[in-house]
Formats: C-alpha cells, sequence, structure tokens
C-alpha cells in the first residue's frame, strides 16, 4: 500500500503524522477473546480473511457468485479464488480499501488481488501464516491496541478478559425482552427472586457490578428499525430506561446501535446465518422517541454518556444535533454521534460523519472511530479513518479558512483519535 | 456543446472515450411508440423542444410565467420566446443542460437560448425540422438505441413493438386496484371468469404471456408516498407479490419508482393535466415494508430481479444498502439502487446515487441510466450521463487510491453504461 | 478576517464583488426593536457577544464547561474566558466563523480567541463599547439594513416599529392553540364576541390588519416534530390553513419553521430557558401532510408565498422539490426551501440548500438570507452567506460547465443576495 495512500497534501500528511503512531482504543467490537486467550492459528487466507468476514461474503453475493463459493462447501481455495475474480471490480467500496490494508500491512502482501494473482497472493499468505509471527496475539501486537472491549452477555464467562487491555462490553440486547431462561439464570447466579420490574432490575443491577469489576465501561444495545412501536416497545423502552441509569451509575458509556433491519432474505437467512452480511438499513429512525428516553434517563435518575450509531446516512444529521441536546458539568459530549457504523463505514459515511459533527456540534470533542468487527484484521480500519480524517481536517482548514496553525489541527485530530475515547474509559471510572 | 463538457481530466476523458459510442439501452421509458410508426413530424421548436416536456414547464411556473403562456393558448413562438427569456437564470437545473444539449446535438445550435437569440434559434431549427432528417425515426437513428422498452398497460394494443430494438416493458398500476373495467377486460381478452385473487391473477397471467412474446422483460410499478398505508395498502402489497412471483417466473425485471406524491395543486392538476410537471416528492418511504414485500416475493415463490428508483434523495442510501440483503446465484446485482430518478436526475443526484451504490454496494455492478422520458430529444441524457460517470469515477480513483489501471476503469464504466442492462435482457430471456 | 476569507478563485471574488455592498433585507429575525428605540448600550464583551447567544452556551456546554460559567452566577470576564479557551477547538462549526466575523467587523479585532488572547480581546472590546460608536443603533448602521422584520405576536405593541426598515413579522404560534388568555385579550381588542372559528378568525383578521398597516409583509409558524399527529395536530392544521388564507389576502409571505424539537433536556430547560440553545432537530418530517396544507390553502381562498425552513438536513431536498408544486402567474417562487436555518446554518448546510434549489428547482428564484437571530452582531450572517454563495455559483459554473458570462453569475447572485427578497415585500405590497 503506498505510504501516502489517501494523504494527497502536505497539511494531509503533516496530521496523519500526528496520529498514526498513537495507540488504538477499540471501545467496542466483536473479537472473540477465547481466541486471543488459545493464541489461536489459522489455517489459511481464507480461513483468516475471507470466512470470518460476512462484508466479504456479501460482495459476493452481489456479484452473482454462487452460494456454494461464499458460505457452501466448496474448498477455501476455491471460495477464495471466486474473491479475487471480482475484486478488481469492488473498487468504490470500503471492503476494496480494507481488503488491500489487510494484505499489505498484516502480510506485507502490495499485488492487488485479482484472477491473475489469486495462486500467488494465496501461497504468499498462507506460507507466513505458517510462522508464529501470524498467531492471534502477534498478529494483534502489530496493531498497539491500548484497549479494546470486546461484547459479552450479561451472563457470560468473563475470565478470559484481562480487564486492562481486553475489557469486556456489556452486550445488553437480550435484557430488554428477557425470557424465561434469562430470568432463570439471572436467578440462579444471584440468588435472588425476580417477581417484577424493580426485582429484575435489581438482579441485573449485581451481575452489572460483575462487569464493572471485570473492567467494563461501555454498555450496547441494538435500537432496530421499529425499536420504539407498539406495546413491547414502550416495554423495551422502559427497561432499558432503567437499565440506562444503571450503567450511569456505575460511570459507564451507552452505545446505541441505531436502526439495523435484520430481516431481509429467508433464503440468506438459513444459508448464512443471523450475522451473514444480508442485513439492511431501516427506513429513517424515531429520532423523537430516542431523544425522548434520554431525556427520561435524565429525569429518572441519571444519563449514561451515549454515542449514537446510525445505520440509515439521512439520520446522521438529526444525531448530530443532539450533542447540544444534554450536557453535564465537566463531561466532554455527554451524547455525540459515533463513528460512521458498519455499512455507513466508508469515506462517503466518514466524511459525512465528521462534517455532520464538526457542522451541528464540536468536533474536537469526537469519540473517533471504533470498528464492530469480528475479525482480527479489521483493526487496519483504524488506520483507514485517520487518513480519511487527517485529509478532510486539512481540506477542510484551507476551504473553510479555519486558520488552525499546524500544531492546533494536529491537536484536534489526536483528540479524535485517541485523548476522548481515553477520557471516557478514565473520568467514568474515576466518578464510579 | 463544447467537446469536453463536464470532463475536466484527461482520466475523465479517456474513460468517457470508453463509452461514448456504446449503444443505448434505454430500459424504462414513455416514448410514443404510434409517433415513432407513424414516423411524426414535428411543426416547430415548440412542439418538439417546449410542448412535450412538463420538467420545461415546471421550471416556468417556479419563474412566475403566466400559465397562459406555459398550457394556456399563446402560440407556439410566444410559448417558446418566454421560456429563452428566463432560460439563462435556470443554470444549476438539469433542463439547463440538457436543453442546450438538445439544440446543439440534435439541431447543431449551439447558442445559449435567451431574449436576444430566441429567434434565431427558433427560425435555425424551424428550417431543419422541416428537412426529412427531422422525423422521429430520423432523429432517433442518431441516438444508436439497440433496445428500449416503452411502457403499455396490460390492455393495450402491442403491435407498435417490434419486439427486438423496441419492446414493450408493462406498466402495471392499475393491476394493483383493478376496477370493474379492467376486469371485464380481462375476461374478454382472456375467456376466464374471475371470482377471486387466485383466478384474477390467473387471468393476468395470461395476459402476460402476451407480454412475453412480444418482447418483454420489464415491468414497472409505482409505489407513491403512502403506498403501504391502510388496508388498501396491504391489499395493493398482496397483489403485488402476487404479480412479482409471476414476473420472476418470466425472468422480468421489476421495476419500482417509489415515493412520488402526485397531489399537491389542485388548479395545476386542471390545468396542465396528470403529468403535468408538478409532481412533488414524498416523505422518506417506508422502505421496510418494501423490504418486507421483496422478501415475501422470494418466499412465496420467486422475486424477480428488482431496480429501485426513490424519488426522496433522502432514501437512496437505504436503498442502496439493499443490494446486499437479496441474491440468486449467477444473478448480478439482484435488488438495486436504480439511476437517479425524474427530479433527481441531475448532477447532485446522480452522483449522489454513484457515490450511494459504490460506497453500500458495488458500483460495477448497477444497471446505468435510462431516460424514463417521454421526449424523444431526451436520450441525450445518457450522454450526460456517461459524462458525469466517466468524471465521478476518475475523481474518486484519484481522491479514493483506487490504483485500477485505466482499462478496469474502462471496463466498470462499459459495464455500467452498457453490459449490465444488456445482461438483464439476455439472462433473464435465458431463464424463461 | 481575511479580505478573501471563504473566496478562493477570481470567479468567486467577482461575484461576491457584485453583491458585497448590497444592502441587507432581514426578512426574519428576533432583534429586540425595544433595544433599538432605547439605543441600547452594552456593559462589555460578554454581555454584547456571549450573554445573548445561545449557540455559544450550547459549545460550551458540548465541551463539558460547568454550566455556573454558561448561564450560573460566574462574572461576565470568567464566563468569557472559559468561551477563548475552547474556542480554536471549535473550528469547523459555523460559531467558530461567525464569531471571528462578528469581532473582526464590529471591532477590528483580528485576534483568534484563545486562552492567550482572551485578556487582550476583552479589554480592545471593552474600551470601544465605551464609546457612542457601540451602541445598538450605531451597530446597526454599520450593517446597511434596508429592511427588517423582527417577529411580534398579534397583540404585541408595535409602536416600537417605524414600518419602513423596521417593520414588524407576525409570530403566529399562539393562535394555533389559542388559549383562554388570548380569547379574552382579542375579544378585548376588538370588542368582537368568538364563538366559532369563524368568529375566531374575524377577530385575528382585525388584528392582522393592525399588522399590514404597521408595514407587516411576513408572517412566522413553527411547525415542530409531530405538528400534524392526533386530534390537536389536525385542529392546527385547520386554523393554520384558515390563517395562511387571510395572509394571502394581504399578500404577506408565510414562512413556515418546520421540524424542531423543542422538548429535550428538563435540566437544561430548567436552567437556560425556552431559548436556551439545547433544542433537537425532529425526526424526518410529514412533508407529505405540510404539502396537502398548502394545497388546501390555494383551494380553500388563497395559498400565500410560502418559504420552507426544515430543521431536519434530510428534508431539504424534498422542500426543495415542492418550489415547483404550486405557481401563480406573475409571482417568482410561489413555494420555496428557505435559507439553511438555524443548527443547519453553516457551509456544509448552506451548500446543501443551494445544491438542492439549484437541482430540484430555479437557484435564481431564490429569496436568499436571513438570520433568525436575536443578537444584533448575527448581521454578519450575510456576508458569510454571501462569500459561500459566490464561492458556489463559480464552483457550480466551472464544474457544471454553466457557461454563464460573469455579469450572468452576477445577476444571478443579485437576486439571491437581495432583489428576490426584495421583491416578495413590493409585489406583496402591490398585490393588497
Amino acid at each position: 500500500m503506498e505510504e501516502n495512500f489517501l494523504l494527497h497534501t502536505n497539511g494531509a500528511r503533516a496530521i496523519y503524522d500526528a496520529v498514526k503512531d498513537l495507540p488504538l482504543i477499540d471501545f467496542h467490537n466483536h473479537i472473540s477473546v477465547s481466541d486471543i486467550a488459545a493464541d489461536r492459528r489459522y489455517e489459511d487466507l481464507c480461513d483468516i480473511w475471507l470466512s470470518c468476514d460476512p462484508y466479504k461474503h456479501r460482495l459476493m453475493r452481489i456479484c452473482g457468485i454462487d452460494e456454494h463459493y461464499i458460505t457452501g462447501d466448496a474448498s477455501g481455495f476455491e471460495k477464495y479464488s471466486k474473491f479475487c475474480e471480482i475484486f478488481p471490480l469492488l473498487a468504490g467500496n470500503p471492503v476494496y480499501d480494507w481488503s488491500r490494508m489487510e494484505l499489505s500491512r498484516i502480510f506485507g502482501i502490495e499485488e492487488l488481488p485479482s484472477k491473475d494473482t489469486a495462486r500467488v497472493i494465496w501461497d504468499t499468505a498462507n506460507e507466513r501464516l505458517r510462522s508464529s509471527e501470524y498467531s492471534t496475539q502477534a498478529i494483534l501486537s502489530r496493531f498497539c491496541i491500548e484497549y479494546q472491549s470486546p461484547v459479552a452477555a450479561l451472563t457470560d464467562d468473563l475470565s478470559c478478559f484481562d480487564g486492562k487491555s481486553t475489557a469486556p462490553s456489556l452486550r445488553g440486547d437480550n435484557l430488554l425482552l428477557p425470557d424465561e431462561k434469562l430470568l432463570e439464570r439471572l436467578k440462579k447466579e444471584t440468588g435472588k427472586e425476580i417477581t417484577d420490574t424493580d426485582s429484575y432490575i435489581a438482579a441485573v443491577s449485581l451481575l452489572l457490578d460483575r462487569f464493572s469489576a471485570a473492567g467494563c465501561r461501555f454498555a450496547d444495545h441494538s435500537l432496530d428499525t421499529g425499536f420504539f412501536e407498539g406495546e413491547q416497545g414502550a416495554k423495551k423502552a422502559e427497561l432499558l430506561c432503567r437499565l440506562g441509569v444503571e450503567y450511569a451509575a456505575r460511570g459507564w458509556t451507552l452505545l446505541l446501535h441505531i436502526g439495523a433491519k435484520r430481516k431481509t432474505s429467508e433464503r440468506l437467512a438459513r444459508l448464512a446465518g443471523p450475522a451473514g452480511g444480508y442485513a439492511a438499513a431501516g427506513k429513517s429512525f424515531d429520532t423523537d422517541a430516542l431523544c425522548d428516553l434520554l431525556g427520561s434517563m435524565e429525569t429518572r435518575g441519571g444519563l449514561p454518556d451515549t454515542v449514537l450509531f446510525p445505520l440509515n446516512m439521512s439520520d446522521q444529521a438529526v444525531l448530530a444535533v443532539m450533542q447540544g441536546s444534554f450536557s453535564e458539568d465537566g463531561t466532554l459530549s455527554k451524547v455525540q454521534l459515533g463513528p460512521a457504523w458498519w455499512w455507513c463505514d466508508h469515506a462517503f459515511g466518514i466524511e459525512h460523519t465528521l462534517s455532520s459533527i464538526a457542522s451541528f456540534g464540536v468536533l474536537s470533542a469526537f469519540i473517533g472511530m471504533t470498528t464492530d468487527s469480528r475479525s482480527i484484521l479489521s483493526f487496519v480500519r483504524h488506520d483507514y479513518f485517520r487518513r480519511l480524517l487527517a485529509s478532510w481536517i486539512d481540506t477542510q482548514n484551507t476551504k473553510g479558512d479555519w486558520a488552525l496553525t499546524p500544531p492546533l489541527q494536529a491537536e484536534i485530530a489526536r483528540r479524535i483519535c485517541y485523548e476522548n475515547a481515553k477520557e471516557k474509559i478514565k473520568i467514568r471510572g474515576a466518578k464510579q
């Protein structure tokens, strides 16, 4: 990969230089901590690069590749070859960029994947994968990760988290519509009877303390499209409000992933499983109800710091405005639009996010990038983000005549790439 | 028109050179096939350029021109003169660009229309219109149209279509709320009793076969704003689902024109008729229900290839995401965002469409341009699109460091301008 | 401030030169006419620059500054100092630009506010404020304001308006859900009994005549998020329809401020009051109902000229389309998207507005800028707008190959910056 990838001016390069070596704080992802603990090895390039990446599967499907070569019985090399064949035609999609960055950064491979280069890339990468420098831990060590928080459910075993560089974040989705199994489990874990909402929250609260003890600083909830609709919606909103107050009491930051539409093709659901890369973005979200929910938390006991991740790009502006609608003495950006999420995580989406945050709020208060990924290769996306950010700041500084000195431009970039996320972890800990 | 109109770099010009002479596939328009059959001649420049173009009428109204000079009793020259007077003030609107392209490409007229140039343009154009080189067929022959499919209703006479370069596409709107007249007609045409939904679909199905025999490969439905609302909405959705399965069985592609709000000014409805250019764009569409409808077709018998045309620009991103939510082995882009539609068909809308498709899906799988127009002059819009596409690809290739060779850039452009649309026609025919 | 702030090409500078000295028509603001009448003096820089500017308060809160230093008991200098401390980190937000323009244009201060420069700026500005050249009237006189129309409620005293350079515009919000107090007042002012809608409108109508006599040409209504929902929504829409007909009869222009969500943090509502800068933008608006309302006015007696100000940026395109959905013989742009409003009033929002109006309608018919501000310093925003407009036109003229001569470019800019707004005032007056 070219050294100046996405950096076309001296100004952009100077800003990038100020942030490129900062440690990573990846405050929300789905990395397997058991893979880390076991220092998992990968069989081949398909295993590490393709099999675990639903973004790539999705593009293969768009190109009409048979499911046999995506999630079916074809061999790893066959699947990989099909992906290489279409690869040059994927330009414009972020997977095209990320894939090249993954090959370059981790494997030192600079060839553009294609029908012609498939074999040589395969052989080179697989040879490297056989060396001890390509174990899970060895790969992760290249990324200078100061802190990451993979998600865990409330009743999950947390022993694989070290609570320092790898702390759990709570995935709270199953808590909003608790089923019998969860209630049984809670009773068993806490020894408490659950007879109503208060006793339910009390039991959950005991296990939240366990998360806090394991270093947890973030709770994550999916507010899928239609979240607030109907009687069930009201019930979920009420429980989320109660939980939000609990998170606030512990100094956690609430991450709201907003507007996914998970139900699309039944065929793909059967073939590819729930995280198979075929989810859609929901219609424009009921951000009014969301705002009211945050208001309720504040009024009823405490609003946690909150980061909003809309999947529908047309909701970005409206959520960026909300940065100014809630505040707390001494807290930087109590509520804020988060980094471009999931299908929005590309130059188009990232630049739109930056424009929205800067124009409707305060860019320098932005918490910055997190991968939300299952793949250990995805940490290259922090570099992707930093390059785009550096270029964006330089462009705006020039176009908008910000007249900021280079050190001030660099400071804003550093806050976004590292310091603001770090403050969320530190300050929140201190308040607890 | 300047040779390098909209092409400001060598890269853009090279990409344009690769697509500029490709034949046109205009897979959805409203051209009058009887005009073609009769080789209609045009009286004057007003007749061919202004009278049949509601886009131009709309701009005249915005500028406060009396309706007398738009749809009223004024003479052709008076109407035309009023349009010329405001013309230089229309810069920024695509009609400003298209109008100049129409004069340049068809009439060889390079003057900017204005109060001062109105007379000379009028005289020049009218003189040309008197020559046999300006009959409908002669004008169409300049555009190298390989395939076009003007719409026809289910019970229309199809004898004017040759089934090769001019095949009908089905306009299905009246099928979703069939009235007594349609049911009578169906009964008469098919000899079948219609007593329930099944027998209705069976009768329609017979006439769909007639369309297939006439070369039809596309069915078009308007999903106006509020389409899914209420009991009537559920009924329409159910019938559309059943029809979609029929289209899929015939290998047709379904075109969904989404979110028009046709009811606006009653005064203009009276004066200008239903297609008078005063339609609005509806509020953000219920894309969740749309996605569910496509899922139902898939589950209940077959999802046709589907192209989505939103009129509300803020729905583009969400519909671009849907490219990854449905797939079929061997089919390129089973579901996709279509080209910028109607009021969105301008540089701003086209570039937003390209950014959305590329960022959320696969640009090289994009079906490309169609005019959706009533005017035979509108085929210049393919050239408009090709120029904008070439510039966009060159810009992104540079800005995004795609590092694509010129032949690969050209290949992506060629697929979008010709090959992908051609594949929809060919493949679908083969599957039948 | 640099002379060429936001003007980076010769073309942009030439267009700007054509509009920079045009008088201001600020057709909607919240300036205190009693302050003007009393020729109010300001105590210090905090008093004139910070205390009355909720935009600045909002950014201070986002940065975590204690409310004590925003709306609390801290001294003016303490508050001001806190704002200066964060100032360089606000780059990207329009307040960063406006603040610098305010200091430069009014106080001749060119230093960037910061911790280091806070004292010297404070001393310089305060010294100037002691001179008679910094009274309210003296400051206003620098702006060449030909016409402004601060809002007044229906029963307000209008004696402070001169009806020429300062005419009232009607703030109609309290008229849609009239309370007992208003009804009593109406009865007292008009001597009419109010027993039903007709008699209510008749009484209001008498006071509207009083506004007309005072030079009023604009009526303003807030259509907050959810405006049309429920029984109350239908009632408000019906009254607004009736009022719209009255405004039309008087030749007024209706300003609709659309989609604010005022209920957010109860804590901030307590601390900062109703206009404290913490309002959010509502979810995507029901623009269908809005369009139907305009249609009803037209059908039921008369549609006033209407300017639409959406707060949710994703509604801009859809409202720009509406420019073509209503028309009137002899009226330029009967209905139109207004200038970027409130939180949208920044380069990002303004450029999006310009692109929307130009692409979906006719840019040269755009009514142009108004401040909607409470601060007399905010008139610098007209200059901000003019610079952005000039750059935007030059960029589009080049990128889009508009091939407009410099005089035509300048004419379009002049219409937008001055003539179109002036026509709204003049023509409407004439029709009355």
